[in-house]
């Protein structure tokens, strides 16, 4: 029976190591699924079947407050930037358990989305029952189809990712992200962005799983970087605006299944605290793409170089200035700032998962975590 | 010259080994000069008299958005639980490097409330200005008089805790929180909560010098404590609720002045990742008082120990349940949720600057550092 087992988890991996590395690989043909039938990028809309009946109501919210743990908390914040880019309405992110053990602000006006892969994280759960107690508006986010979430929720959005196996959460959280794109876009409709802006931004995403496939063709490249990492005991990272978010959930991914401590940071907080930290055992992974912050983080690099600190930057293509701060640099396509957290974790995602391996770990299995929190 | 100035150094410690420690203990003192004139616990009322004149379009700010930067904007986050528990009015708390950068949604309905010690921090500075500018009411609460955030805000008030020399803020920071507090009861007046709970809450409050001032007798006993902190090369810091935000100000405290690569999470997020970091090496430091999700906190600590991790708890006096999860426990005397911040951060401030001191780490000019981040 064992074998019997093995061959067919062998047969499930589709020839990969792991069920992440599998799951890394899926993420172009997960993002075109999530986006089939949804983004239609000539006529300018997006097509949300789950929350067409209430996006009228969506789009008078007041306030959106998200509520989630971690990984598809991260979502959250990169939603938090993206709802109130598109769509201009004020958005909170919460995490379920802190939101449900105060008494939070919330009314029939607001709007309270849950992101959950699972559909079954207690956490956010329990903030889902508080929230529509307290007469909000509850739409659900979440993977796994039929689960509790998607059923206790008024409305919400499928992420169609597929069963993710691996417990370091990858695929489902590029689909969650694109998920909250298409709505924050939704919900500008007719309001906040004009029209030619609308089509802009699908062009982008669309443009994404082509985009994410490239970054996976230098899978070898960032193997090699991993060997520089291996040996690490912690490590931050750094990002600023969209790209916050993804320093964090970079760390994360480290942090779950290779055991580094490595803390994601948004940049400008380094001269705060972190920062002295800072020497030649501490290696700095730094999202330096092509962006409004540009200049900022090339600042950043120059203060953790000039305290010895290793850097790893994921820059922009075609960027040659990157390379006078570090040789180590990982590039992705360009793209506009509102899709490139879809790009700049894949980077991220293959650098732990080759950290994970290099260091002889579990990578599908970490110790002490278990795929979803179903108990408080 | 040098002599002279080494003297004079010594004289301005009052007798204490660091600026640090001197500022650690001054707290009572501070607390006491924060809240004179303002907090009059038998009349129910706090006046005061910075913002006095605009209390009235504070009540009715639609939301309230809080920008600052590291320890500032951990005060931040507390403020952001007290104002939406005393005055019911949603709070955003940004990093006002994160707010400067994007398109934040501030409108003349929106009151934008700036935090910095020195009142020079050029990311607030920024924040504040582009606040204004989209025409939201802004009100500073810096400690430096005279200060760019003092003169280019609408109103604010002054935390009066003193020069603060030391580079990791101690007094500055409760100083903060205590503003905040009396603030948030400000806005209730008359709304949110009843006469007697206004009361009640600005006894609590009163009662927090003396009650500092006991936990700083326990210093020899921190102390002894803090020998078993100092090998560490990681911690993390848990809390909820109240004490969530402390976490985070108890780890930044250990990063910025002994290099240990310490970590602030809310507690139930401990599952969705940084479980997998915990063995025998990983200190855990939990707060764990008497409140409203003491039971939870309980089986974090439990989670902790089953995978080997050492548990330094922060606990309210008389709890004898803690001690059968473990021996090293330090005790704070009992108080209600919303002033249990100023009491918590206490053991840790003192716990990060003896392992510093163990360590043999420049406590007041730590490495990297400076006291004020005046430049981006």
């Amino acid at each position: 029976v064992t074998e019997l087992d093995f061959s067919l988890e062998k047969i499930e991996k589709g020839g990969f190591e792991h069920f992440m590395l599998k799951e890394i690989f899926e993420q172009p043909e997960v993002m075109r699924d999530v986006m089939r039938g949804r983004v239609r990028v000539e006529e300018g809309l997006v097509h949300l079947g789950g929350i067409h009946d209430y996006l009228d109501r969506l789009k008078q919210a007041k306030r959106i407050v998200i509520c989630a743990c971690g990984t598809s908390w991260h979502a959250g914040l990169i939603g938090e930037y993206l709802i109130e880019e598109f769509a201009r309405i004020p958005v909170e992110v919460d995490y379920a358990s802190e939101f449900r053990y105060r008494n939070p602000i919330v009314s029939s006006d607001d709007v309270v989305i849950v992101i959950s892969q699972s559909g079954e994280t207690a956490d956010t759960l329990a903030a889902l029952r508080l929230a529509r107690e307290k007469g909000a508006m509850v739409m659900g986010i979440c993977n796994v189809v039929g689960s509790t979430i998607a059923r206790e929720t008024l409305c919400g959005m499928y992420t169609h990712a597929g069963p993710e196996v691996g417990v370091a959460s990858t695929k489902a959280f590029t689909a969650q992200v694109i998920v909250l794109f298409m709505l924050a876009i939704a919900m500008s409709k007719g309001r906040t962005i004009s029209h030619e802006e609308i089509r802009l931004n699908l062009r982008e995403l669309a443009e994404v799983p082509d985009k994410v496939a490239r970054i996976l063709e230098q899978n070898d490249a960032i193997k090699e970087m991993a060997v520089k990492l291996k040996d690490a005991r912690n490590a931050l990272y750094l990002g600023r605006g969209y790209n916050f978010p993804v320093a964090l959930e970079g760390a994360l991914k480290l942090k779950e299944i290779s055991y580094i401590h490595a803390e994601g940071y948004p940049a400008a907080e380094m001269k705060h605290g972190p920062i002295a930290l800072i020497d030649e055992d501490m290696p700095v992974i730094v999202i330096a793409t092509r962006d409004n912050t540009y200049a900022k983080i090339l600042s950043n690099i120059e203060e953790v170089r000039s305290r010895k600190g290793r850097v790893i930057a994921i820059a922009s293509e075609g960027d040659r200035e990157i390379e006078r701060l570090t040789k180590d640099v990982i590039y992705i396509p360009q793209a506009s700032a509102a899709v490139l957290p879809l790009l700049t974790v894949i980077p991220l995602q293959l650098l732990s998962y080759h950290v994970a391996t290099l260091r002889g770990c579990n990578v599908d299995r970490p110790r002490n975590l278990a795929k979803s929190v179903t108990v408080e």
